[in-house]
């Protein structure tokens, strides 16, 4: 998507076969920087410090990382030592597994000679496959944001709520969620965002609203707690928000706060769309709340906000009482029941294990990615 | 209730006749800081500037800044003037106008010579009424928490969610939410507190983790969008919080986020108590989503967070885009079937209409306040 006006992806190859060239999301919204890793090693850091984030975002980062780290030691306690070094480095993320593991499993039987340029063609594909896996959602969730247009209550214009980032900075380009937001606008569809701030990582207000911003789509920031109001006061067209993990039964794991808004939206009549390509899906796992564990982040995110200051460095503050105890749950899950439908890249289809199965025939197989990854 | 170990109420008459002394609101967490106000200006301008915040404590402070102003005028003008100067610190307040029509009346019809004294009496009557009226929601509420207890699913600790500050610092003491917490605490009953950090002024974060802190009463500081993952893990026993407005019917106008707290508490059928003073009952108001208007506040509110760096020095700093609109909502309305049942001053009874005129039966006479006042 659009930075200043000029086309960028998340994260590019400079093409010299040593080095790869990613945004550095911690500077954002404040300021727009490009960072240069050069090693698996700072590959490995950018998803640790989240300098990239995102699952899709994470697993294509980690692909390239494999080709750092193959380029400097090509054998196979090389290749072993650089999947490790990126497992390491969100250890619950599925596509972060789901990539190294595609990587492994493709480079391992080649002839050491042959193994970097392997590994640099897989990760473009794996990088080109996500693009494509977006603009697939992005046109069949199209449809849907041109069926609300015809009821939209505020004058033709559609609202749209969503929770976290799932734009295109959270993937290689054009995100999952905002995926149809940004095809709509571009059609000509009157459309309005409705960004959740994202507590505690602010990723709506710092991602969301920038990326929404530099595309030119109509957006509100608002805090989390505003969404219930909105769609009693009939401002919500519809909520329409990522997965970090679906279940084979149709249950969403995604960032805290993403079950409040789907109990509004049920109170309230509001559809609520799930977004996900179907890597997303863990064929293995039935009952979400009982068998994905849900990460607990350092309590510091919840206690220590950073922003810009007036004279406009960066600055972090601390908003809680010094001694004060703090949790930091970092995801929640909302019960497919809550769910209007899920929009994959495959179609739109219910939030039902039966609907799930028809559209992914061949995942029947057991697939299981552990625990539920940071975004 | 007590700072530092010593018992503190909000706000106290220094006994001179011509000041007032309260906390400064504005510097919690991070600085305990009492102000002194000396003229009707100075009370007028700490309840604009928050430095006092609280529907009963706004009241309060008006009552005590028109005994300030009678002190340079106590003729007929100078009382008018002084009450307009109050109403027209946070215009909508319900106790802010309760307070200044109380004050005026008493005192209009006594001679100049005696409108001080008797100012000072009843705006000490007030204070000490509202006392009153807090100790008894908090017996009231004592007894839901005891029976609560034996239900307790961690281990005897009862878990209280609770959402921005309807504690002793939003009124002269003791609280309204609050008073039934720090009653079972002070009774031996393991109380434990889940503090909704309560965006965008963090009212939580800031002040309701700060005074729970101060009594000792434990606690944990949380996103508010953790609150519906808690309860769907039974780490919630019952949710207790304040009103700015009750209408006739039972419905809750309150802290935005309010209503999203009461829908995760109905999914998982956790009890939501809320604590009142009849005087916050609007008998006029029957519809509270068609008629009671909610306060939009400053979006720099929600862009720009104040804390404390590193270095111990306060700064504000911003968190979204510099050009992404922002819209801010104070409060949202909590219909009255979400809500199990109110805790007054009068004992504790069901969200209904016939269930509060049955408890406020002298009230049948139609009193209204106009829109919804923040706290």
């Amino acid at each position: 998507m659009n930075v200043d006006g000029k086309p960028y992806r998340t994260i590019r190859p400079l093409g010299d076969g040593r080095s790869v060239e990613v945004i550095d999301q911690t500077r954002l919204p404040h300021e727009f920087a490009v960072r240069k890793l050069s090693s698996a090693r700072e590959a490995a850091s950018a998803i640790s410090n989240m300098v990239v984030r995102g699952a899709p975002l994470i697993g294509a980062t980690a692909a390239y990382g494999i080709c750092l780290g193959l380029r400097d030691d090509p054998a196979d306690a090389g290749l072993e030592a650089v999947c490790r070094m990126m497992l390491a480095t969100r250890p619950t993320g599925a596509n972060l597994s789901w990539a190294v593991r595609r990587m492994r499993t493709a480079v391992l039987p080649l002839p050491e000679g042959e193994r970097a340029a392997a590994a640099w063609r897989l990760a473009a594909a794996i990088c080109e496959e996500d693009v494509q896996t977006n603009l697939l959602i992005g046109e069949h969730g199209l449809k849907l944001l041109t069926d609300l247009r015809k009821q939209a209550r505020d004058s033709g214009r559609v609202n749209i709520l969503t929770h976290c980032n799932a734009g295109w900075l959270a993937t290689v380009d054009w995100g999952t969620a905002l995926a149809p937001v940004y095809m709509a606008h571009d059609a000509g569809i009157p459309v309005h965002v409705w960004v959740d701030e994202t507590r505690p990582r602010n990723q709506g207000a710092s991602l969301t609203a920038w990326e929404l911003m530099q595309h030119g789509v109509p957006h509100t920031v608002i805090v989390d707690s505003a969404s219930g109001h909105l769609m009693q006061r009939g401002l919500v067209d519809c909520c329409l928000t990522g997965t970090d993990r679906t279940t084979a039964r149709g249950d969403v794991c995604n960032k805290i706060g993403t079950y409040l808004k789907a109990l509004a939206a049920r109170d309230n009549g509001v559809p609520f769309y799930v977004a996900l390509p179907g890597s997303s899906i863990d064929w293995a796992i039935t009952d979400a709340l009982r068998d994905i564990p849900i990460e607990e982040r350092p309590g510091r995110e919840v206690s220590f906000i950073s922003g810009r200051t007036i004279e406009g460095s960066l600055e972090t503050v601390m908003v809680t009482p010094a001694d004060s105890p703090v949790a930091n749950y970092a995801f929640d899950v909302t019960p497919s029941s809550l769910v209007t439908a899920f929009i994959t890249e495959r179609g739109v289809c219910a939030a039902s294990g039966p609907a799930l199965a028809g559209l992914y025939r061949e995942r029947s197989d057991t697939e299981s990615h552990g625990g539920c990854s940071n975004t």
